[in-house]
């Protein structure tokens, strides 16, 4: 692992970092944000998947977390969220391709020898973290936001004992039925949409919910409403009886200064089920 | 004044305007902060002056005062820090010229027809700002990084009336004695070093000081401290028995990342003597 940079952040360090990925074939750099609780004594990780067009850069620098994250002692780890270089598959829509990895291993050509993000932010990162940072392996939450809250909800559900807290901010939420979803399942996934079930959060509500109470917050100002979905898997957790909240927020739209305006109550709603 | 952009952040209103000034004679750019409490009331204003290569929107993303400005009843202002333009003056240098105001009236060429900063941030923008927002144009504080913390200890030491608070992050603090400072004053005012003078923190605080407590950071482990010289200042402050605190900060450097670490401090500090 190489450190790009670090800084000195609310008592703790603000790290950039990359390293050889064997999962996605390829350099990834990721940014890891330590708490000044850490220099004592391991801390639970928060991890931030990020939307589309998004590197690790885009919220370590506009969804001010650190400071709240330093308050309550937790690590925050900022993955990209998909392969990058120039001899790896990419696409022109911005929604396809390099930046749009939609987490998930991808099967189709040409996509399947890099875009296996789904292993990457599950397991390699993770696993590379534990070794080289002050964590708790064992307490683990996750958020994200719109492509990265698709991310966060379909990883926690899957992998229950494996985090111990899950939120969102305006994630894509019915993908199975949306074009921010058919359109790149269909490509990474292929045509059999029985491989897409695993990979929808709305469906997977249905089935599974989560174990603990889970926080979305979605503004009622956002441009991407209809490709969001947020009624679907606001119905599933009715139907379902999941504990929590999905907060409609009026008048915010789908950029960082609705995430930062709520980053305080996600913090906190994470440490309290982390630490 | 037209709008660029405008983002409900905090239970407030994130903006980005446009107009055509007259002091500097071209288009300028910069970004308010309107609290959630000016829907009822005026609300104070803090300046916010950003330091050499940033536009409006460098701190606007980074310094994470919005929360804090909401929570205190704050307006921001974020002004650009130079005239702007394919047809206005500019040097190869990253440190004069477009970026690089340094806060004064030109009086050289090629720098005069536009480069008027100090009229620009004390009087133009001021009365705009007041016209266009439901501010109390009689509650204003200032507060910057680097050449904009120069920018706001000279301002509020030379118009001590029209700033009840003043503040810095990492200011340029003896300007006249810095290759920051000398070269731009040398350029921007012309070889009498006489007409520098009302442009130095250090020796304006051993003549005037301001009237109430300042407050001021600067990271130990900037890589600038030669040329920012957090010393002369902190010496005249005490020369002149200033209220107020400079606080020498373990480890942190010049970066974002530190101005972020304290903006809660500097909130509160501005609050208290403004609301």
């Amino acid at each position: 692992m190489e450190i790009i940079s670090e800084n000195k952040c609310f008592g703790g360090v603000q790290g950039v970092y990359k390293h050889a990925s064997s999962a996605t074939q390829c350099d990834m750099t990721f940014a890891v944000f330590m708490p000044p609780q850490a220099a004592q004594n391991p801390v639970p990780v928060l991890w931030y998947l990020s939307g589309l067009t998004c590197t690790h850069e885009n919220a370590m620098i506009k969804a001010f977390a650190q400071g709240f994250a330093a308050e309550h002692g937790l690590a925050l780890v900022f993955p990209d969220t998909s392969p990058r270089g120039d001899d790896i598959a990419n696409h022109d829509d911005y929604d396809l391709g390099q930046g749009a990895g939609f987490y998930v291993n991808a099967t189709q050509k040409p996509w399947a020898p890099h875009f296996q993000m789904w292993d990457y932010v599950t397991d390699e990162l993770p696993t590379l973290v534990a070794t080289e940072f002050n964590v708790r392996a064992d307490a683990n939450g996750i958020t994200g936001h719109s492509m990265g809250g698709h991310g966060a909800l379909t990883i926690a559900m899957t992998l229950p004992d494996r985090y111990q807290s899950l939120s969102a901010f305006a994630p894509i939420a019915n993908p199975t039925a949306s074009d921010w979803g058919r359109k790149q399942f269909s490509a990474y996934l292929g045509d059999d949409e029985t491989t897409w079930v695993a990979h929808d959060a709305s469906i997977l509500m249905r089935e599974h919910g989560f174990h603990s109470p889970i926080l979305i917050d979605q503004g009622l100002g956002d441009n991407f409403l209809d490709l969001l979905k947020p009624q679907s898997l606001n119905d599933a957790m009715a139907a379902r009886g999941q504990a929590g909240e999905y907060r409609m927020q009026d008048g915010y739209d789908h950029s960082y200064y609705f995430v930062q305006s709520f980053m305080q109550d996600h913090i906190k709603h994470h440490a309290a089920l982390l630490t």
